[in-house]
């Protein structure tokens, strides 16, 4: 992904066919991420796929046309080792790229049928005659759409699929599929674990890296089209001039890969950079603050997305410090960006300093009646599930609660919770249990997914977002697999209906290997590891035992903290008794937010799922399971299961040895040693604590944990990565 | 400098020829530093090299010589692109490695009384005959040795020398050639420029990243042999167990390079870490723990260095604390140390929170009574000049002045009063300048440079200190041109009689081309770059007048701070009359400080050189300079040359655009773009501000400031990169 990487893979291709096809000559460092272009070393696909790509016609010079261009010729020179001759007449194997308006050859092709229900951003790719000679069209409405299709033709190509009686038709379910980046300005990332901020502020905006057009370039090979750049723990300093002037430059490298910058604001930025003496939302000189400020802002950045926004919510300020709502908050913003098209994106992530209710109640008590308050350009950014990023949580009890308010799911895919960037977890499993959850808000079918891409409730502003797991780590997201979280991600946003499996598939073809004896034992991993991750680390629905603050490693025994809901005892509940946190009628009826069928599912212990057991309901160590054993034999079991299937995953892994980039399995190889070590931790620590209240033994044929629970308390992590910074 | 390093270059040596010999087709992005062995192009070089270079005949096996076998393998493969033969029997084109103790070969060659005088790390390179055919041999006493011979015949052929007539004899001048990380357990670095810490300490021990390799070979080729991995403002937490284990696998890793680890030890560890109530260094309880502590290193890593240790400094703790001499504490560990072989760098920049003496004083003052107090194997670690790492300084009064103690230099690569890592600096001169000044203590030759390396008073053990400029950036030092102050660092430690000129020449070589249309004007520029520095930030002695507590840009308005030395207006005292820092006998009589001779060359204004005229004396406006300009028309005119001398710089560059990689190229014409900006900032800053007290106007002839003092005094950086971390 250097400026001169068609050179690159001519040159990897070359090698090969001189060095005959070996594994991959150079070492992969991850830094291509699944674009690596290997040579496809199927010769009857390679033949077929020659014969099809000779030449290529666009004839509309535009910036992001050039780009499309580029990547089929680097596609092209990497995968087949041959030259792509571009023009704008059409030869033998023509694909021509283009939309019907720029493009005389493609309106000739009368494909107005299909690109009316495309939009603005879809592409139909088939099998054509072009000028009588049989070609490839990739066409749309526009020249963003054209650059996804041409993405979507190059994956075809990476997974060695047919271009035989092409007719991909595609366009996103979601209007605003964005990134968050929790980057401090000092470089620092709160909860990042691959390094650093990409965003070299000092630097900037003189010095350009190359690696923000790579980051751009691979985001728009999965669709992700909007970016917030800054920590939702605002810092004021990003919406003054030096610094807007830093966040123009990214913005103009961004834009022709169809991606729009957004930025967080400090609600309190009007007192901290403003020198007002009020941040109240309705207070006439907060509101020409914030209009100028945001005027200001579009002078540098035409095409500013918006804002995301952080109020009231773990100390940073918000309108409820002025005795305003929300709304009030968000309305503020709206109003002024309405104008630029811009859109605010308010998180409901939010919980009293005050209210004692269950934590995982108070989103919605805050939120529900809010509901119609916002204007047209405000959505609500409602996290995947009640408490905070968990191993699993059942969905956002706001889902299917606002039907006149957009809301947009958020969803982590830095591991803060999952291990940090040293534990393999695919995220899709977890994306598709929020998305595929039913509300029943309009009864049955009524999936999170609809409510989330507008189509349960007729809603035009459609977004979501995911907390990037990207730092300036030489394989962008630290662990070679988190990538592949990144990856799903932007495809889930573009279409929630893909299969893990199918995705999983797809990104292990294009970053490691086309090969069956190499998909098949990484597919199972991925396709298990979420699961492992909750057995070894919450199983049957625990939830927040982990280390305080850092939240690296078990910490089951966290209490006495200043608020009772940052501790782990809050949530497990733990006693001589039983476990669990009673979330039914009869506990903090927290079940009551959802619909009568969900409450349904869950209240009653016989319908209730093991893997929410213990979120909903508080029980005996002795109840009795389905599986007919205790759920003390149950929990210990889960933990053992976990422990050793970490292990398992560590044979999955050296299955593949040189099968797959000698670095790239090295790396994964260790990486796996250290997650089967922490499952283990994790596992041994937990049991122990939760047993020094059942007082039982452990179950026949599991080995005592090593160490003693003191030992696992006393353990410290001063400098774990991703600490919250001081200021 | 990838594990398939060789694979690689191999390649790009296939594609060269069957693409033809173009500009290198692989985007430097400056990983490889000056070891990337492109293709040699000159076809006659090339030519002879191939029929000398032909088999590689080793005959031990050692972790030490298998490396030195890879690099000339790599090197071969990419310089020539051939292979080497490697094998235990000579053949045609012989290069002979190895110990005399442990190569028959070699042991026939009969080079004893060369080799008795190049003790454990010199070589000898020679043509010579094995078995009657004629071949090179690379001969050492040691294994070490013997790749420091390779790496410098390596040197040889990327310089394009003649491999007839060889007779290369060198063994290191200094003993301990060190570099010095300021690298916080958090991974941000004091003072660092070019991103954050090398070491990914949560990953360690179990995750090892190849950089780690990497970083090692980069020093061996250089000489550098020994790495203090943690900051000078110390965290005892590196002493604890969990971190031993990591930095253990660091020393295993380094070991076969010749590399030694050393640590800074947090003098109140005792305390912190060990629950002590004092850390007293003449307690009995303060000297049992260390001397756990010490023995628990050294089960861990056999052959530690020692320690780097700042004691009563900028609030360090020390044993001043406890009413002793830093005698006291440095012997404390020189003690413990002495039986493992271990070593003390106890630094000797300290100033008094209470003493109002000019700080240029105190160290000496605080130092020389102490001479001849310190253990063996105690060393004192002086700054390059008296103050802090400015731009110039005159080479510190200690040198010369402590005969009866070994003192070690320690010089700052890292660009804290140096534009940061934006700024092109050759570093040589700067070096060359404290090294070749002379002291006079022993009379007219009593170098700086004969103190350090111990043949002034006869010392055996000696070190050197150079505070890395090293980050995990991907090209290691943030500036390209900032790795030819790592490389000459390293080569000026083995050898300090090499000179500026030379040391460019061959870097320039090394990482961008050889042919004469680049180097020269590279060369040029990079001998002048540092002059024009010093013109454009603290000319004519001015010094200490940057930004507060980041040192970004200019701040000669800083004032009113916590300690007086710790402002500006300290350093400069310009006021109505005049300019500069009296260090005469009429001032802070500083010079007393030096030796006579040393006096007589500054303290009369008749003999004292313009660069160091405001560092000792304090002079009216108006004062007339040998030049016959006024004082104050001389300042502008430094000034107004530094920033003239930038933009000359980027003229100087882009004379070389098309012959150098395009990525560097362009890395490199941003940075320059704004060394000139920041230069100019320089100029209008400090002229305008000195301008409040000449109140003179500008000579004729220069333009009027752009912006008013004002506007630069008002200019904040909360976010510039390397300030100290709170804790």
């Amino acid at each position: 992904m250097t400026r001169s990487w068609s050179a690159f893979l001519r040159l990897c291709f070359l090698v090969i066919v001189f060095a005959g096809p070996a594994a991959p000559v150079v070492a992969d460092d991850g830094y291509r991420l699944w674009l690596s272009y290997r040579l496809i070393e199927d010769a009857s696909v390679a033949k077929k796929y020659k014969a099809t790509l000779q030449t290529l016609v666009i004839e509309k010079d535009s910036p992001t046309l050039t780009l499309a261009q580029k990547e089929l010729e680097q596609a092209v020179a990497g995968l087949l080792g041959t030259k792509l001759i571009a023009g704008k007449t059409p030869g033998p194997g023509t694909l021509l790229l283009g939309t019907p308006k720029h493009s005389p050859l493609i309106a000739a092709l009368h494909l107005e049928t299909t690109l009316e229900t495309l939009g603005d951003e879809g592409f139909l790719i088939t099998n054509t005659s072009v000028k009588g000679k049989p070609g490839i069209v990739i066409a749309a409405n526009t020249d963003v759409g054209v650059l996804y299709g041409t993405f979507h033709f190059i994956r075809l190509l990476q997974t060695q699929q047919s271009l035989q009686s092409l007719s991909v038709v595609s366009a996103p379910k979601i209007k605003r599929r964005i990134l968050n980046h929790w980057d401090n300005l000092d470089r620092t990332v709160e909860r990042g674990y691959a390094g650093f901020s990409l965003w070299d502020w000092h630097k900037l905006p003189d010095y350009i890296d190359p690696r923000y057009s790579d980051y751009a370039r691979a985001n728009a090979s999965v669709g992700i089209n909007g970016t917030v750049l800054t920590n939702v723990n605002a810092n004021a300093q990003i919406l003054t001039e030096p610094y807007l002037k830093k966040v123009a430059v990214l913005a103009n490298l961004f834009r022709p890969y169809g991606i729009k910058v957004y930025l967080t604001a400090r609600f309190s930025a009007p007192v901290e950079i403003g020198g007002l003496r009020t941040a109240d939302p309705l207070d006439p000189d907060v509101k020409n603050w914030w209009k100028k400020k945001i005027d200001e802002i579009y002078t540098y950045i035409p095409d500013f997305g918006g804002f995301c926004i952080k109020a009231n919510s773990e100390g940073q300020p918000g309108p409820q410090n002025y005795n305003r709502t929300h709304a009030d908050g968000a309305n503020l913003f709206a109003d002024i960006l309405a104008p630029h098209e811009g859109i605010v994106m308010w998180r409901a992530f939010v919980y009293s300093n005050e209210v004692a209710e269950d934590r995982a109640k108070q989103a919605y008590t805050e939120f529900k009646p809010l509901d119609g308050k916002f204007k047209s350009n405000a959505l609500v950014q409602v996290k995947n599930g009640p408490i905070d990023f968990q191993p699993r949580e059942p969905f956002h009890p706001l889902f299917g609660a606002m039907p006149n308010t957009p809301l947009m799911v958020e969803f982590q895919l830095t591991q803060e919770y999952l291990g940090f960037a040293t534990h393999l977890v695919y995220m899709a499993p977890l994306f598709k249990e929020c998305l595929d959850a039913d509300t029943y808000a309009k009864g049955k079918g009524s999936l999170v997914s609809k409510v989330v891409d507008g189509s349960l409730d007729h809603h035009n502003l459609t977004a979501i977002a995911g907390v990037a797991n990207i730092g300036n780590d030489r394989n962008w997201c630290g662990h070679p697999f988190a990538q592949a979280n990144w990856y799903v991600y932007g495809r889930l946003a573009w279409d929630h209906e893909l299969s893990s499996e199918a995705l999983a598939d797809e990104w292990i073809r294009m970053t490691f290997s086309n090969q069956p004896a190499v998909i098949a034992p990484i597919k199972t991993m991925m396709l298990a590891s979420r699961e492992i991750v909750v057995q070894y680390m919450t199983p049957l629905g625990l939830h927040h035992i982990m280390g305080y603050s850092h939240h690296y490693g078990p910490g089951p025994w966290i209490k006495d903290k200043p608020r009772a809901d940052w501790t782990s005892v809050y949530y497990h509940q733990a006693d001589s008794l039983g476990v669990g946190f009673d979330r039914t009628a009869s506990g903090s009826d927290a079940l009551s937010q959802y619909a009568k069928e969900v409450q349904d599912l869950y209240s009653p212990l016989a319908h209730c799922p093991d893997k929410y057991l213990l979120w909903f309901h508080h029980l005996p160590w002795s109840y009795k399971m389905r599986s007919g054993e205790s759920l003390w034999d149950a929990l210990c079991h889960a933990y053992y299961n976990g422990a050793d299937s970490a292990a398992w995953m560590q044979r999955q892994w050296n299955a593949v040895e040189h099968q797959v980039d000698e670095e790239q399995f090295q790396h994964v190889k260790n990486l796996l040693a250290i997650q089967h070590q922490e499952a283990v931790w994790w596992r041994n620590a937990c049991v122990l604590y939760f047993q020094s209240f059942s007082k039982m033994p452990l179950p026949v044929g599991l080995e005592k944990p090593e160490g003693t629970l003191k030992y696992y308390e006393s353990l410290e992590f001063p400098f774990a990565p991703g600490i919250r910074p001081k200021w």
